[in-house]
């Protein structure tokens, strides 16, 4: 992956980016003048690993190493990546940048997460500014794909095509704008929008639990598929776009939206909007509203990946770098550790049958990886497929719990690999496993034999793991008395 | 249900309540001059019956006829409902309304679909004017839940509430809107944003393509379930709305959006715009891209709907009154029915093994609940635990697959259950699980038991099952030659 990656700032958008960076294995030096800097990055990281969690089963990378150190300069020094996150004032970003950029390296991108400031205004006073770019992202960082990349006057082509590269490593869809302005693309829309929004308060004419209510019942369904420009096309029928202006070009024209000043910001309207947003939370903490947000945010990615669509096809291409790079295998193909994540458990506490299959999943892709099944491999129109299993509970766990996963080849021919799992805590065991795996020819749809590299490895694990004594659970067939008929 | 529903302009949002109506078994009489009307409707038809068979598997009722009548008093006579749908001409839809007003006793409410035009000046020339309300829904109307309601100076409450009774049984979430300003709500914010959206354009800082990438990548993904005052309350942290009003409020003095005039629609930024629409659209047709739209739609709705939150709400009510209004066969402990979810698809397409497991499980509990394993049950200190499973796979399902899972019971003693699920998507079997289930008494952690009222009902469910056929996979063991050593 990549070396460390510095971060000046860990607010929102800084704690966001350390929770990105960290839960797919980069080291993070953080620094941050608040003293409680620690406890709220914590609180973000949690977040995020629960997000992730239900995100994708793909394998996560073990985390990486994340330090809080007291200098902007101790966070750039020996980052291969750094990222600025100090709230939105030309000073305090200047100094932060320009005292990064003496320590670190001419190579070393330096970005800047600003919603809005120039880079050009932003590269002052900076050593080697060619290397600054803006890498604006979206809350919640770990979750929402999009940064905005945007070069300034002195920025070098290839600072924005290396920062893009990096986002793209951890996951996110990087969208270069190609001029700099304020607020670049996304939150000059949002902006407008908030702005009439602000005035439908400010004149009574909704709350603002009715007007949230207006785009995620309507439009902000559409949204999280399609743009606006490509709805209208399609709302414009055969006709096109140029249609479409031609009918609703002149409604333009009309008074729809304020559009003139932003309303100001009396006393009156801030309570107003003080009392509306705290009667539409109902009670909700922060926590429980972050986690609801959350947990839609992944829903729908999921909903978007299953139908192959924008953000979704983000996941599902960083789910394919987890997957292809997974631990290498001579370490971990035998053996995994997880902890049970809270959404495998169900109203109990205790961890769900389909979490134990699911566990047992995860075990034979790293096996499968180690055979060289890899993405050249699955493109090649080879695959094993698990045909039958056969799971004995034996034991309880928790959520936290921590467990141990490990595989044990028992035989094989040139179609089938038979394995047993087993997956425990500590020394107890919780539940075992076998399985029959089937090669399958996935082009033309029916069972093969597997490559010949691939079977001389799947010869070795059998030869390897002869030794190991036949499971006590292996070969079991389910009956109310044994020896009933099958 | 309702008696007819008269419709005035069958178009994009005529066409679109057509198809909400219809499939909802409700017959339609429908006027537009448009000699193509006919084959248009039919079109959206057809497109709101692959949506709609996509996003719940509860019983639609039979559609309701749809028959077009040459004139707007025809469509008004005998209608129960009466809604307008003309393009957005003030003497066009007074025209239409105060004809059909002529027709349709007192009581029948007619309600406008326009988009923005003031109820008040609508009423104008009707009979009755106080039975007119705006009624004014998005595009796709057979899918996208919102309907904004508006009444005009001299409107009834209890039109309001007429007409949203009406739209809730076909499954939509009105929006009442206060006080009537142009434009109502959802289209005075989209209206902001597609205004800066076109000065984005115009001043060559994005194309249409980057732009609503900015929005389905980012911010767009958050709208389908929150809006922006939620939003920004959590990004507000503990403080809440008012600190992040103070924190962002001055923001809004920033030259951000532009906020002033339309830009003028020139030939060049129209061509601009026309050039630009059809790249993205990369050669797919208007159907594609529809379905496209749809299928995403759908997607995200049923993600909502796992989450309970805001439209996805909507679909899960829809969802029961569709099940509560179906013709009504016992309540089946022994088959269920489900989509396959997003969430249980892997980065294949496929639903996943764990998926499998997943599904029985909620067979079983399905099972258990019939035996009276209830929560006094549960709190008496008694459950039934899966100690065994046995899963044979058979073939692969997809998002979206409607699956039917069915349980037999194999045997029982006083401890144990002995099942046999099986999982098949229309004939095609898809996986089987066979169970051993245990008895616990949780308290005294060992297996005990169940009490005598469970036990007579597990025994009725064996004599009830003993003349199904024993299935043909029941008592298989896992092994690469069959009479391998066990």
């Amino acid at each position: 992956m990549t070396e460390a990656v510095g971060l000046l700032g860990g607010g929102v958008i800084g704690g966001g980016w350390a929770a990105r960076f960290v839960l797919n294995g980069v080291d993070v030096r953080l620094y941050d003048p608040d003293p409680d800097a620690a406890r709220k990055v914590d609180e973000m990281l949690e977040n995020a690993r629960r997000a992730l969690g239900r995100l994708t089963y793909a394998p996560l990378p073990a985390p990486g190493e994340l330090t809080f150190v007291s200098t902007p300069e101790e966070a750039a020094a020996g980052a291969g990546f750094i990222q600025e996150n100090a709230p939105e004032r030309l000073d305090l970003k200047r100094k932060l940048l320009a005292a990064a950029s003496k320590v670190a390296p001419p190579e070393v991108v330096i970005a800047s997460s600003t919603s809005g400031l120039l880079p050009s205004q932003l590269q002052e006073g900076m050593e080697h500014p060619e290397r600054l770019t803006v890498g604006h992202p979206f809350n919640p960082v770990y979750l929402l794909p999009l940064v905005e990349l945007c070069g300034g006057a002195r920025t070098a082509p290839e600072t924005i095509d290396r920062a893009a590269a990096l986002y793209r490593s951890v996951g996110m869809h990087p969208l270069v704008v190609r001029r700099e302005v304020d607020g670049f693309i996304a939150d000059r829309l949002l902006e407008a929008l908030w702005r009439e929004a602000l005035w439908l308060v400010h004149d009574e004419i909704a709350t603002v639990s009715e007007i949230d209510d207006a785009i995620r019942y309507g439009p902000g369904l559409r949204w999280s598929g399609m743009g606006t420009f490509l709805l209208y096309r399609i709302a414009g029928g055969e006709a096109g776009m140029r249609h479409f202006m031609a009918q609703f070009g002149p409604a333009l024209q009309w008074p729809w939206s304020k559009l003139t000043d932003v309303p100001e910001l009396t006393d009156e309207l801030l309570e107003r909007l003080e009392q509306q947003s705290d009667a539409q939370a109902a009670g909700r903490s922060v926590r429980e509203l972050e986690r609801l947000r959350d947990d839609c945010l992944v829903a729908v990615l999921q909903a978007l990946r299953a139908n192959g669509v924008g953000a979704g096809e983000t996941v599902a291409e960083y789910e394919r770098t987890l997957v292809e790079r997974a631990p290498s295998p001579a370490r971990d193909a035998f053996r995994w550790e997880t902890r049970v994540l809270p959404e495998w458990v169900d109203y109990n506490g205790h961890a769900t049958e389909s979490s134990y299959l699911l566990m047992t999943s995860h075990a034979t892709d790293g096996l499968l990886s180690s055979l060289g099944i890899d993405a050249d491999y699955l493109r090649a129109g080879g695959s094993y497929f698990t045909v039958e299993t056969h799971i004995c509970h034996l034991g309880e766990a928790k959520a936290g719990d921590r467990l141990h996963v490990t595989t044990q080849v028992l035989g094989a021919d040139e179609k089938r690999i038979h394995i047993f799992v087993r997956i425990a805590r500590d020394h107890t065991l919780l539940a075992t496993a076998e399985q029959m795996l089937l090669h399958v020819d996935t082009k033309a749809g029916r069972a093969a034999p597997a490559s010949p590299e691939v079977l001389t490895r799947v010869h070795e694990i059998v030869e390897a793991h002869a030794s190991q004594p036949w499971p006590e659970r292996a070969g079991r067939r389910i009956a109310l008395r044994s020896g009933a008929p099958t």
